[in-house]
């Protein structure tokens, strides 16, 4: 363990420290901000930046503060999506032993740490690549640099399409990155050694994740294809369908939780041990998607913001009643985790579309979400793929088929185009995922020994209990 | 039950299905945005549409930015009046038995995903009426469509008063809906039957809180008295008043639970089972009242919305401390629950008169607010009304307090008609959920077994425990 | 306590209606709103005031739009601000043995709740002094009126440097001030005496933060430097140096846990009881800290903003993974606590120069942030300074860090200024506590008996547990 730690910090330090130097000097270090773009209640300079305005745009005032509100909820949206990860950090808690709680909440709290570094580091300008190494497939830019002064004039960053500063498009893909990692978390859960899944989720976020969603949302050739552009709104394919696929090849090399699946075909079910955190989780969410969804407008346009946030939280809602319906029938009790589960599956299911469709759209993609995570969840365990979350039948089920829809629905999407685009967002994670982990379990395991399982992981990797003191009211 | 989840099935799929064909076309689906409303970067359409502002509206840019700010503010409040929804179910949850903690957090599901629902398939056009069929009573005008497209130009819907799109209108609502029910929630949690919980709901918020909103935002008599139109700003009678005498109406057919009233006038304490989790959702809800007064400003009018956020904070802070003085006083020790019940007292009593009053009236509200919150739970005590999170005191009580003070400090607002107003919501209320309660007593029964009151609602309802693994630290 | 009570609720009382008569008149009671301000959708009324905006400001629009967006982000920063406070209140319980933690909840309701009362009633006129009474230290200006109406013309209250209402300008504030005594909170937590530390809390946030704030933010000595004006963007020494170090002169008139520090020199480790709950809080701080640090901006100046969320991510993420290395390295498994307080240190060190560094200087802030916590957490225990939530380490240590090295990151900010300043801060809060917490020793005695201490706080103040009903699953 000791070794890997010093690997790491290493790798930080370095990470850190050789990059830092030519930036340790401050923005406004050297120089005073850019004239003419910070306001200032100097009624002078407030003349001359109208006027640069003026002569440069045309007509002004009204680009400016369009761009000012629009940024504004750029990084409002980046907080919301940042949310989520403590939605998924109390989510995968929840729904998992008490035994591995700590170590559910230590993944957690790396991953979006990690993620966001990392994401400095290289995945923003893999992401969103200047230059194409592999032509629409790879490209790579380095480390991101000072992204106020090397884009000039404020909003000529993005224009009004993309109405944020550079800062404020990295914060918020930033906030998206971990996400593909977080959902793998939760799936491989109760096992995984925690070593090997630092390492599989710096791979994943760093280099995968903007890899992949290059192809699309950086101008790669899904952004291309003779079938029309593939279309994915906020992300139900290139950041949960991945995700999710991303955990089914993880889960396959890693193998079931010892004594879920006994001879002659049985099952053990393994709740988990706090359902209400389970269900903050699920709230928090909910909550989070509407800056994910919402920010994803990558402006306060009025009209597609009111629209998204309907759509987002219509699907989310006949999701749960869906799933309640669902599972009431199947199960005969209305079961709790079901219905938070469907209201993530509805939640997933829009997000490809939440621009594009009406309300009752909306609720029609919600409705077959909430029913299709119920079966695959079951069906996944009828094959015996362990997944304690539910995160590959969430995410990866319900990402294709809310990614696919659209192309049903909107007649300015082309179906194979989003076929195209499922499988190879899809496909890629499932290989990437399958491959590194494979890799990992030759190299220094992927799981970790049956005794440290049956322990739990919080005594065995962290020496740490969640609940410690529970049950001593006084003494 | 198995019959119960199937009409709901088939209401549910109706409700989707049936409204659904002729909205599946997508938004934007064969034809390109209206022109000059999408902000494009394209300088030609900007200065098009900046001319067309300029022609019809005189002068323009200040409108559309300010519109544009606050339609963003309408959507952001919203997901804040959202997440009062986890807060309720996290307050309720900790403040009930460990035995019923499950069937807490499926019931706010469910109300939350119901409340959007239905308000869309009815409640929107019911609460805001294109055509009385009663006049000033009672209107309907079926389930909401593309609210986009049907409104024209960007702020044609509501101009700079109701600053915000259609959808921004419907959504931020539609948040609002499902208030009532979960104010129920709590007062009936611990011996409802689920179904029946169901249904009560679904009425109660389809139907009963938009007609009775009709009268006073929706333009009907409360706001045509001849002594003057009725005030609540943000809902203290219209909307927590409203679920607080709901909750008494279903309380008082319901009855108290098993062995919280003995013989001899004696009462046994029926602690809930987790304040840290109680406290979270006091927090939230106090965060969430942000949204909830904030937004109701209805614009981001910066001199209200700064004056709206200090009265909100300040009367439920001088709430929190009266409660805990005055249960310092009565108990002899300072409770933690009545403290968080009167930060509650002090959001509610505030809510009606948030935009109305100065600062320190909102202390004096929110002083008398958290004094008599905790007279009125000892009240209902000894009584015997059982209301095991304080719900009819906190909402309906302070409802009543908030939305009357404000006649009497505001020289503008009649002291008759808050008195009518109040009355009229309260009084409805309370007889549409008793009336609704003895049907259901009636029809399908309104109350668990006593065996599976004793047994707790988790495994008799939903076969499931809310912390399954507690104590199993390893094995 | 009964005593003290009623002193409470006297002081409460006369602080509530002697000032309250001129206050209920509310705002727009006797006469309307000032001409030209408030938008409404009427033409003629826009075009008023459109024209004395330009008669008054030159060119108009593009300010007042401007400051209505600067003066949402105030309100919704304001709101994240107040969700720090339960992410401390979470924090500071999980971190706790159960046996507390009614306590600790109960201290934090009350914390965010007299803070704000009392700022309203001195504390923003203490730390913005109209006059000095004692030039560039102390001044006082009474209790807050109607930040509205004396204000005059919407934006004259801060031009679009402080742009905001009065309202917005206080609230933001008032958020902020009860900081430093919930950072005093958790340090003194399991063994203080619930009425002392009322009282503390009281003078603490009500004299002593807001005296020390307006020697820097109020334009005191500390901004008149010779060297160079002191430098702390969003207060890593004016707010969290301010806490910590009130926090060791607390912690050292109170003592240590019984049973902590054993005879030679060994010490007993004193886990909390719940790690789920500490980690919410974690993430609820950062979330809130992008309010903290980006409200600071004190207007929505897009570029400023997207920097402030980049480098106080990039600090809290580094700091996380950089206190997860050096607590694996010294105590040989990766310690969750000590990545809780990893990510806290990287928040509390950028806060200082959030504005004033790129995204890997603030890299570099966070690297040696989450080090340093780590050593200094196990350093205080060494020399027996027993702080159960390591409040002392993460903002006291880290707060002077932040604050002093942005004089030596920033050719712009003098060094010597920012240790000036630092040992002001931290000084001041130092002396100010130890007095004060002697004399609640000697008058009313600071902390519980020993008996009370065993049996746990919660039980012997309040009377209650916070999870009364654990175990039992039914009946």
């Amino acid at each position: 363990m000791k070794q890997w730690s010093k690997y790491f910090f290493m790798i930080s330090a370095i990470l850190a420290l050789a990059v830092a130097p030519g930036e340790l000097t401050p923005l406004y270090g050297e120089e005073a901000p850019p004239e003419g773009v910070a306001p200032s209640d100097d009624d002078e300079a407030f003349k001359a930046e109208y006027e640069v305005m003026v002569a440069e745009h045309g007509f002004h005032a009204y680009a400016f503060d369009f761009f000012v509100t629009s940024m504004l909820w750029t990084v409002i949206a980046a907080g919301l999506v940042f949310l989520m990860h403590l939605g998924f950090a109390t989510l995968e808690t929840g729904l998992t032993r008490q035994k591995n709680a700590v170590n559910v909440l230590f993944k957690n709290v790396f991953i979006i740490s990690i993620g966001i570094l990392t994401y400095a580091a290289c995945g923003f300008y893999i992401h969103y690549p200047g230059d194409w190494l592999i032509p629409s497939v790879f490209g790579f830019g380095g480390p991101i640099g000072d992204l106020n002064l090397t884009e000039g004039f404020t909003f000529g960053y993005g224009g009004l399409e993309l109405a944020m500063t550079g800062y404020g498009d990295f914060i918020f893909q930033a906030m998206f990155a971990a996400t593909a990692a977080t959902i793998v978390s939760g799936a491989v859960a109760e096992r995984i050694k925690l070593s090997s899944f630092m390492v599989f989720t710096l791979l994943l976020v760093a280099l995968a994740y903007p890899l992949a969603g290059s192809w699309h949302w950086g101008g790669g050739f899904l952004a291309e294809l003779p079938t029309g552009a593939f279309y994915d709104f906020a992300g139900s394919s290139a950041v949960h369908g991945f995700g999710g696929f991303a955990a089914l090849g993880a889960v396959i090399v890693l193998g079931a939780r010892r004594g879920k699946y006994l001879r002659g075909g049985k099952m053990r079910p393994i709740p988990g041990h706090n359902l209400p955190l389970a269900t903050i989780g699920v709230f928090l969410l909910w909550f989070g998607w509407f800056g994910f969804n919402g920010g994803s407008v990558l402006s306060a346009e009025p009209q597609a913001l009111g629209q998204v946030f309907t759509t987002t939280a219509m699907s989310a809602s006949m999701g749960a009643i869906a799933a309640m319906l669902t599972s009431w029938i199947l199960l005969k009790k209305p079961d709790i985790t079901m219905a938070l589960n469907g209201v993530l599956a509805g939640l997933v299911g829009i997000t490809a579309g939440a621009d594009a469709v009406g309300p009752w759209a909306a609720v029609f993609i919600g409705l077959v979400s909430g029913v299709i995570v119920v079966f695959a969840i079951i069906g996944f365990d009828k094959v015996r793929i362990d997944d304690p979350v539910g995160a590959i039948s969430v995410h990866g089920v319900c990402g294709i088929w809310g990614t696919v829809i659209i192309g049903v629905l909107s007649p300015e999407i082309s179906f194979v185009s989003q076929v195209i685009g499922t499988v190879a967002f899809c496909g890629f994670a499932f290989v990437f995922a399958l491959v590194l982990a494979l890799a990992l379990k030759v190299l220094i395991g992927f799981r970790v020994s049956e005794e440290e399982e049956d322990e739990g992981l919080d005594l065995s990797e962290h020496g740490q209990e969640a609940y410690p003191d529970f049950g001593k009211v006084t003494g």
